[in-house]
């Protein structure tokens, strides 16, 4: 498999190869047992179980830092590096390897051990401080987050500001340099578009919605009829309910991927099944001959959020896909159902209307939500601001922004469970998979020209046999940037998410673009 | 905690035991993380994962057997063996780990992984073959099974016979020498009344069962408020269906035990969950100051057998649970119960009737299954018997003694899961269960004056609290047949299960013992 150069012998070359190969699939197994110890605690353990759990997972994550921190890695790595012809597949798993290893290593056991502690406590006192809607019981963990956050950069290393270490975290190469204009671009042109919906804009009618029951049941059926259609594989994973909706599972042949219903309001389950939908195809889609190796996996989590607003997103929320689906809720709903038209359906799947809650906020708003937090997390990690001037800076940010006011600090700085549990830099990425998730459908369409009358058939074959050619079968053997240029001709852009906003909002609400 | 001889110094000896009791908690936490993995995969893993599982367990297995072999355990049990003034945890401690140390470094690494990863393979052909009628789907793995068992029993050795290895398994001690008289005795004393019940008895209406649907939903009600009110914690434990039943889960926090579910027949899943939720409330109630320690494990499979069999049958076809139930049953099935009293319930839950099924056999006819499976696998590891002809060897049997044969190999050969876990020896411990089911219900009749009339009114909790306090919380504490003694003030004996089952047959069925 590998082309080697004069000075070292083939075999030799192998065997370090080969070795690489086994300590990252035994790390990869490791993965895979917690994967299903953590899905296990979030949707079907006994309440008793908590105790005895955190000590399972307290040991597979030991055995896991025990074998990433191997310095064996570490001379492995420096001898296959020296490779210059290395196929693309071996670069990405030794670039790859490189980067776990390097983040692994960087950080003393000591102060790994001392973070996972604080965020321990910190979960609790934000959970608590979230329940009596008061700031100072989070505040003193939130500073000491900030500071271990801070130096878990300088461990890491950076060239320019140290929130470039954080970002890099959770999308390789991310850095302020290339956020600051994806999010500009996005303030200039999605915040007029807010503004001219709230003053001219007609907001649909959700009555329909409000006065009417949505039996569990129904929902159910939807949320399975829809996620089968689009191509989630049942035979290869799983649908279950969970308190904080997510995707998880094992491995590509055990992805497991949850819901919550509400009596109330019907979108909340089918929208967010189609979203973790998304996460699930993603991880089903994943190279099969590159198991175990981290070229095999999913593509950090801008390329997976991608994956999950496309079907939520710019499917689901298309007319296209109301025409199709209105028999299915037809069917489960006939009462409820009797009067609403495919274009009624569409028009109360869009709702655009500012909120004060990030996960409940529209395809507009959204972003808006995101770059709040991300301008708060520079000027947190910076020191331009200080923990006691968060909270009404993230509600000024509102007013500015979205025009409204949290009313108490749950609904405002104290709404998220990203800090408390010490990820941050992680929020960008939903801004990230947005605007992806348009540009890969704008290069998808020019190849696939029925697109809409495919989707307004429930034909999502194509677009999906698409994703799985473009990115999912592309594991992460590019970086995400060139991941995205590969798929669609140009780097990571605001511009198509941009144009499609505009393109629906104004037909939508009736408002020049 | 201990105290030393002169020869050694005090602290030396503390730091011996406590780097035992350190390496064998890491060996409990591999198994607990197992356990998940295993009732995973039996109750809610989709299809497609099953060969990657296979890897997973592999792995766990592989973990656990480095622990469990690790020569420095040899060494510190040499140390403590030396030790004459234990007290009788500490010495329980010791013995059940050496019996451990030597049971897994007689096996080599690559075997234990060959079997394990076997069984994962044989358990879907078993359940295919099972599905599809078809005894070539599972016959090379069985052949393979048997190779193997017979290769465990060469590594671990034996005095007498192969077998007597693998069914020191399961319950220390047992031998074909213990338990060929012992299924002799029954065989002379529960054959005779078979054959009078047959020749003699009436046979109970069972008409007001076979016209009705049971619905599932009320079996699932029956079933949970049985187990509760025997006083199974669901708040540490979970109830689900699997085709087979069984009790798992990781630890006496979160114990997991299955039942099925039949529209032509309620019994099956409320006597099924008795059965397991016997077996549960066992792992329930182990001393809980003796986590991660041997001595706090649930004893031999025979004792476990014993707490399922005791609610099961002792209680659960008892007169007075039934005069209990019955408001129960009426409320979950008003129409198919109007004409039913107690008696007639009672009659029907304990309708003696030779059958192919195991686990739906009466509690005359259920040791003749385990007899004749017994006879097969002693055959089965001697050689005798070829894998070829042991599908009609087993019908054959079940003629000769039973007087029924199988119309399909799903309801013969194929009906046990057992075989295809590489489970050969694991059988004669149901029988074991059995006899000290009746053991100790006759020990606790005498600390208890009124427990007839205490189920009667459903009150569960003194027979519950006595089983905790003579059973559960002595752990594995002492050897299974010491522990019946201490409970019941004699060696384990045939005699007061006979004696239970002649009274109880002979009341039934009107004839003379």
């Amino acid at each position: 498999m590998i082309q080697v150069m004069k000075q070292l012998p083939p075999s030799d070359l192998m065997d370090e190869y080969e070795e690489l190969m086994e300590r990252l699939k035994d790390i990869a197994l490791v993965g895979q047992v917690g994967s299903l110890l953590s899905w296990d605690q979030e949707v079907l353990m006994p309440p008793k179980a908590a105790a005895l759990r955190a000590e399972q997972l307290a040991w597979i994550s030991k055995e896991g830092h025990t074998r990433q921190t191997d310095t064996r890695i570490g001379e492995l790595l420096e001898i296959l590096e020296e490779i210059t012809d290395l196929d693309e597949v071996q670069s990405a798993n030794v670039r790859l390897a490189r980067e776990s290893y390097d983040k692994a290593t960087k950080l003393p056991t000591e102060f790994v051990i001392e973070m996972a502690k604080h965020n321990s406590k910190s979960l609790i006192s934000w959970t608590e401080a979230r329940a009596k809607d008061d700031f100072s019981i989070f505040r003193d963990d939130l500073a000491k987050s900030i500071e271990l956050a801070r130096m878990k950069a300088d461990y890491l290393g950076y060239d320019e500001l140290r929130y470039d270490a954080l970002l890099d975290l959770y999308e390789s190469g991310l850095s302020v340099s290339r956020l600051d204009p994806l999010f500009e671009g996005l303030r200039n042109n999605v915040a007029p578009l807010i503004k001219a919906v709230n003053e001219r804009g007609t907001r649909p009618d959700m009555s329909w919605i409000d006065e009417n029951t949505w039996e569990q049941g129904g929902q159910e059926v939807l949320s399975q009829k829809v996620s089968e259609s689009i191509g989630f594989d049942f035979e290869a994973g799983r649908r279950d309910a969970s308190t904080h909706p997510f995707c998880g599972g094992p491995n590509p042949d055990d992805v497991r991927w949850t819901t919550r219903y509400s009596d109330s309001d019907p979108f909340g389950s089918l929208y967010g099944s189609m979203h973790e939908t998304g996460h699930g195809t993603y991880e089903q889609g994943r190279p099969r001959n590159l198991d175990f190796q981290p070229a095999g996996t999913a593509n950090g989590l801008g390329i997976h959020e991608s994956q999950s607003r496309l079907w939520e997103n710019q499917i689901g929320r298309s007319l296209e896909f109301c025409e199709w689906s209105l028999p299915l809720w037809k069917e489960q709903f006939p009462e409820n159902m009797s009067n609403v038209s495919a274009e009624q359906l569409w028009r109360s799947v869009n709702l655009v209307e500012p909120s004060l809650i990030r996960v409940e906020a529209d395809e507009a708003t959204y972003n808006i939500h995101i770059m709040i937090r991300y301008e708060i997390e520079k000027m947190m990690i910076s020191g331009e601001l200080e923990v006691d001037d968060l909270p009404d800076k993230w509600d000024d940010m509102y007013e500015e922004y979205l025009g409204v006011r949290a009313s108490s600090r749950s609904l405002g700085i104290l709404q998220d469970i990203h800090w408390s549990m010490g990820a941050i830099g992680y929020f960008p990425t939903y801004t990230l998979g947005n605007l992806y998730s348009a540009q890969l459908l704008a290069a998808a369409r020019s190849d696939l020209p029925n697109h809409d009358e495919q989707v307004r058939d429930g034909d999502f074959g194509p677009l999906l046999e698409w994703m799985r050619v473009h990115v999912h079968q592309r594991g992460s053997i590019l970086k995400p940037a060139d991941l995205i240029e590969e798929a669609t001709g140009s780097p990571p852009s605001p511009d198509a998410f941009v144009e499609y906003l505009v393109g629906k909002i104004s037909r939508l609400y009736g408002i020049g673009a």
